[in-house]
């Protein structure tokens, strides 16, 4: 199955509706009218259908998600039926994210991202990441979508993409064996970790995580393809930016395998339904690694076989709003005398 | 207004719900409860006021703030209603956390504690800390309450505490100045942001923030105060353990404003109604700048001067269960010729 999430007009504005997406046939099924025609064919009032249409296939794909079996059966049932309500082109929809995360974090799982990014620092790959699959959490604030313009925030020099893929989880779980991740997974998009490198360098040495620097966008599309359709042993991955190829890599370079990231996600807290967690980036799947900059006006495609294409428009850059002002050093220092 | 959650027992089991307290009287009014009474009063049917009073209080923080003013005002005049209806004794309601934030981060807003725990790793505060009120991101899946008992993840040697007050979000926006940031604030509340010092340790030098180091748990509670009831500039910070004063500090002692730390993090992205935003440690606030430790079973308070007392339990050490196998080095530089 292929879940995504498209933008319709109500009476109150626009609003997000699941949808399952048949490529192929070039089609999207709008899952709550689908499912309101099927119930009311087996019997139930407008009303009543609509009602449980909308209880199991709410906007919130993390909250459809925390339905368990009985979205995912829903889904898998009412985008099979033969009605044709719900129906709608695939090339005249307009998207939203496939997914409103309710906690986002990026793992950092290909090697050689890791070491051509130090090595632009002049730095080595410190050995924690070789001990665990390091990750570094995100904002779920500023996810957008398929076709959304990126924005450019003011003060920014360098706008730079970051080709990875993300998994999906659908079911609540902690302290999971690696063995036991891949029934907590639904599925994987593709991401576009956008970054400020600029702003990224001087706030990584905080030790704190990336912040302002990667904080303001976050790319996810163009929707979500279950694990049952795909083999992440080698899907290929693939950047261009104004249909010119900048990056190719495969999810067979990995070096943490999406069970090991999974588990140590997990160890000592949950992961949820709706929980986005990226892979990091491919090799070479960054203008950073490639002395290559993003321009505005740029569109930017990144695609992982089995999944599809997300495309975004680079924006112009913002007005520099307020700025602090620098601090100054005060404090001595007050540990006392060790006693242990 | 000082607002919290409790949690009662439904047919479909514990439920949160939102309540005002009122510690000088001793007790705390459940808004549902309250308002379906007053709505009840006003000619509402019982199931017109169960409707209407679930929609204003629901059991969720972040949505409720998101009614804006009148979640405000319905909590006012519900709250200040003479009926008595909702009202519960204090001593006897059990606490959930007084807000489910939809993300949460924590700032380092007090120098005093950073140049004392950069002294402890024999270190100097990087400069970035005093160009900008640097935070980093905390998990919102691992809150807990006031009388929650703190897991110890296995594996952890040393446990502690960090004494914080932290703002609740109540209004949508970004790009502040500072100026315009207090009336976006809702309150604040007390937080204890527990550390696994051991395990931060490790993680800090990846440069991707803390992780297992300290989301397995955050504590907020016992409420939050609105702003009007507070003078932020000298509040006393207090942190006692079994009963023993182990930390003293004041608000007055912030080297970067409340205002301030929340202008930084609307720039360039949103701050949303129960985003949680944490004052970063202050000085001599945790154990790591006293050479002390937590111990499974201690009892930890946090008070707040014109908030309460937040007060948790050190649970015992857990098992732990699975550990990645560290990787070898493999990948070599395949950066490109540089030509710009």
């Amino acid at each position: 199955m292929k879940l995504g999430r498209i933008v319709r007009e109500g009476p109150d504005g626009p609003e997000p509706r699941l949808v399952t997406v048949v490529p192929e046939e070039g089609r999207v099924v709008d899952l709550v009218s689908a499912e309101r025609d099927r119930l009311e064919r087996e019997g139930a009032t407008r009303e009543g259908a609509a009602r449980i249409a909308a209880a199991l296939f709410p906007a919130s794909t993390a909250a459809a998600l925390g339905g368990g079996d009985a979205f995912r059966r829903g889904a898998e049932l009412t985008a099979g039926g033969t009605g044709g309500a719900g129906d709608l082109p695939l090339d005249e929809v307009e998207w939203a994210s496939p997914v409103d995360p309710p906690a986002m974090l990026d793992a950092s799982a290909f090697e050689q991202h890791l070491v051509n990014a130090h090595a632009r620092g002049k730095r080595e790959v410190p050995d924690h990441f070789y001990q665990v699959p390091v990750y570094y959490k995100m904002s779920p604030l500023t996810v957008i979508g398929p076709d959304a313009e990126v924005p450019w925030p003011g003060g920014v020099g360098f706008m730079d993409y970051e080709l990875e893929f993300a998994l999906v989880i659908g079911r609540r779980g902690a302290d999971l064996r690696p063995d036991q991740a891949s029934r907590h997974v639904f599925g994987i998009t593709v991401m576009n970790d956008f970054s400020a490198r600029d702003v990224q360098a001087a706030e990584m040495r905080s030790g704190f995580g990336p912040a302002k620097g990667k904080d303001f966008a976050t790319a996810l599309g163009p929707w979500i393809s279950t694990l049952d359709e795909l083999d992440l042993s080698d899907l290929a991955m693939v950047a261009r930016v104004n249909g010119e190829e900048w990056s190719r890599g495969s999810t067979s370079t990995l070096t943490w395998s999406v069970e090991e990231i999974v588990a140590f996600v997990s160890k000592g807290e949950p992961v949820v339904p709706g929980q986005v967690i990226g892979s990091g980036t491919v090799g070479l799947g960054s203008g950073l690694e490639l002395y290559k900059k993003l321009q505005p006006g740029d569109v930017i495609e990144l695609e992982i076989e089995g999944v599809g294409v997300l495309r975004n428009t680079i924006g112009r850059p913002g007005e520099e709003g307020w700025r602090p002002d620098q601090k100054e050093r005060r404090a001595e220092v007050t540990l006392p005398t060790r006693t242990d």
